[in-house]
């Protein structure tokens, strides 16, 4: 008799983004004239650079004949793109990080994801509160949450609380922790952390020999100088910190699919016994096995990026972006909002007011100003009483809304 | 402590590729007149049709607009390849397959090795032996293996010998099984089984509620009418399988990436109480969580495959491979070898002369002929006193072998 995961059935089904598409349907129904703007979803909406569009064209083109014809490329990603990586994400901010260090991959969802495989069951994981909720899921998959309550608290997890009262500053947990998830720049609050602020885990994590899951996934979007665009920046973090980083946000690889994760060789796990295990090997082994590398033509794009005319590019898009992000922020502040993010971020983290909560808020929006936001309750008990306005959208979309507001 | 998967440190390191690569070089350098030629390797050579290219081409000019932009895609692939794919390779054979039982992924190395996670860690697994290592290194990394000796059999797996003794026909075994990895037509022998023999598995997978992992990524091969190219050709399949299928080997996506997996909305597993479990729930909820979607220019290119210039331009990959495959097994034949498959498949399978073991058999093609095959033994224990030959390479380098042979 086969025997099903039954993790899996103790998983809350995720209505959060078919409750949305819900109500919005049933609004369009009741207001046909409504003209609605959608600010919840975190999906782009330019389009690829042309640095991109015009290399995957020319690798498509390679496909088409046997001499230029690629096959089966290294699982890890071809040394053109790690290479690329290394140079311009890494050495020019003067990090230390080598190109066998780097596993290309076909997005960070899948890496974040998938990174559970190296580690026991028997960890200890804390998340940040709200928070991303394939970190949640995935170990809640892997037996690694325990149980959750009605409320979708897990047993087993360590939430750490992001709110005004700490400044969205997670603090240390008072239990010991083994496997920490930090996304900074945060999704879905839109706040970043700085050095000091960065490095006060990376110390817990030496001291505790915990590791670090930093995801780094919104690290274009950083405008200011003491935030940093990399765990690798921080004294220490060789040796506690994998990072993940994708292409989907920045260049608008939403659709097209590559990411990659660095996994230092100089960072270690253990056994029961206390061996310590170099993870790069580890997730050698799981990247190698399990996946077959990313497309030829979409790493080829990935390259592009870094090219001065991709580079050129990539930076219109962030600041197009970054520039609606400062309508928005500005527009909620001038209308009473209590706002957080929106400064190194795409998002922006509005508190509801008058004690409504996440959904009362989202309907408010919805009903009274035509505008799709994403309720903070769905990211966590923390989220309750916020809304994610994400600033993805046109130009004219994101001065209307605020001019609604 | 961040505490490591142990299981992972259970697995030997896999020599294979890297010891054939060190005697390749060897030789090279002993004899760097020598005119080698590969026919080890599973990868293909000719290039994409140009149906996939131009459909890439496309899709990618798509993405330089904002009106014909896609980001974020449906994480179980677009309707419009699922579509095409229940319409061309199942309702064309008379295959009752629905498009919300198509999930489309990156390839079928990812989904063979991903699908673990859904099952309990208390299944026992039978696995054909030989096999595609994949199977065995992705149980192990769950657990579901046990410990491996020095021949790196595991003791959790049950292994079902495919030998000439039973004609390549794995057995039934003894011992009752929960999960069942069948690849046929099969890598690495190359041998096929018939809807008879195939029917067997099934009726004893619904006899004993077990599930069959079934990997068809080589069912464009098919030349013999009683073959079956799905496993839901047999009857009942529905309750008791899931296919893995693949563009790789078909229109020559080894270096694009695209594949898929059909899991009926019949099939179920249990909890251990004995509850029913709908699979395609489970699978869907992976997917949807550790997943973000096959690249849009990829599934255009794989969409193209459907075409009927695609259809056509990858018959006639599938013709070419298989005309090397009647070569190769001709030329083997001729020269007094034992061989198996190359006529549903384009491997072959040949039996070392005089008793000698796989490793010395590819050092003798290596050294006597400047032929590169890959050791059998390399598959498994059954696979020893063989070696693989591949029917990818040019029609030039084919022929020449054979007349080394």
């Amino acid at each position: 008799m086969a025997f099903i995961n039954e993790n899996f059935i103790k998983i809350p089904a995720t209505y959060l983004f078919s409750e949305i598409a819900k109500r919005v349907a049933a609004h369009r129904e009741a207001y046909p004239e409504a003209k609605i703007i959608r600010m919840g979803i975190g999906d782009v909406s330019l389009p690829l650079p042309n640095a991109a569009v015009d290399a995957m064209i020319k690798a498509a083109e390679e496909q088409r004949n046997a001499e230029t014809f690629r096959g089966y490329g290294p699982e890890q990603g071809y040394d053109f793109l790690r290479n690329a990586i290394v140079e311009n994400d890494f050495r020019l901010r003067g990090i230390d990080v080598e190109a066998d260090e780097i596993f290309v991959s076909d997005g960070a969802k899948s890496d974040t994801g998938n990174i559970g495989d190296i580690f026991g069951v028997n960890n200890r994981v804390a998340i940040t509160d709200p928070s991303y909720p394939v970190y949640v899921d995935t170990n809640a998959m892997s037996g690694r949450a325990g149980n959750p309550n009605s409320q979708n608290v897990w047993d087993n997890l360590i939430y750490l609380p992001c709110n005004p009262e700490n400044n969205f500053e997670p603090q240390l947990p008072e239990e010991k922790v083994d496997l920490i998830y930090l996304c900074y720049p945060n999704n879905p609050t839109g706040t970043a952390l700085t050095k000091e602020q960065l490095a006060v885990w990376v110390d817990y994590a030496r001291e505790n020999r915990s590791i670090i899951l930093f995801d780094a996934a919104y690290e274009a979007f950083i405008t200011e100088e003491n935030v940093p665009h990399s765990i690798y920046e921080i004294e220490g973090a060789r040796e506690v910190a994998i990072e993940f980083r994708s292409f989907s946000k920045t260049a608008g690889f939403t659709g097209t699919r590559c990411g990659f994760t660095v996994v230092p060789k100089t960072l270690c796990g253990y056994t029961e016994k206390g061996e310590k295990i170099a993870l790069n090997r580890l997730w050698n082994r799981r990247h190698t096995t399990k996946f077959n590398g990313t497309s030829y033509i979409v790493q080829r794009g990935a390259e592009a990026t870094y090219t001065p005319e991709g580079k050129k590019q990539v930076q219109a898009l962030i600041d197009f972006y970054l520039e609606n992000a400062r309508i928005i922020r500005q527009g909620l502040i001038q209308a009473g909002y209590e706002v957080y993010g929106g400064i190194n971020s795409p998002y922006i983290w509005a508190k509801a007011q008058n004690g409504m909560s996440s959904w009362e808020y989202f309907d408010y929006l919805l009903k009274e100003k035509n505008i799709v936001t994403t309720p903070g309750a769905g990211f966590g008990l923390s989220g309750e009483g916020f809304v994610r306005f994400t600033a993805f959208g046109s130009r004219e979309n994101t001065m209307e809304a605020m001019r609604r507001v």
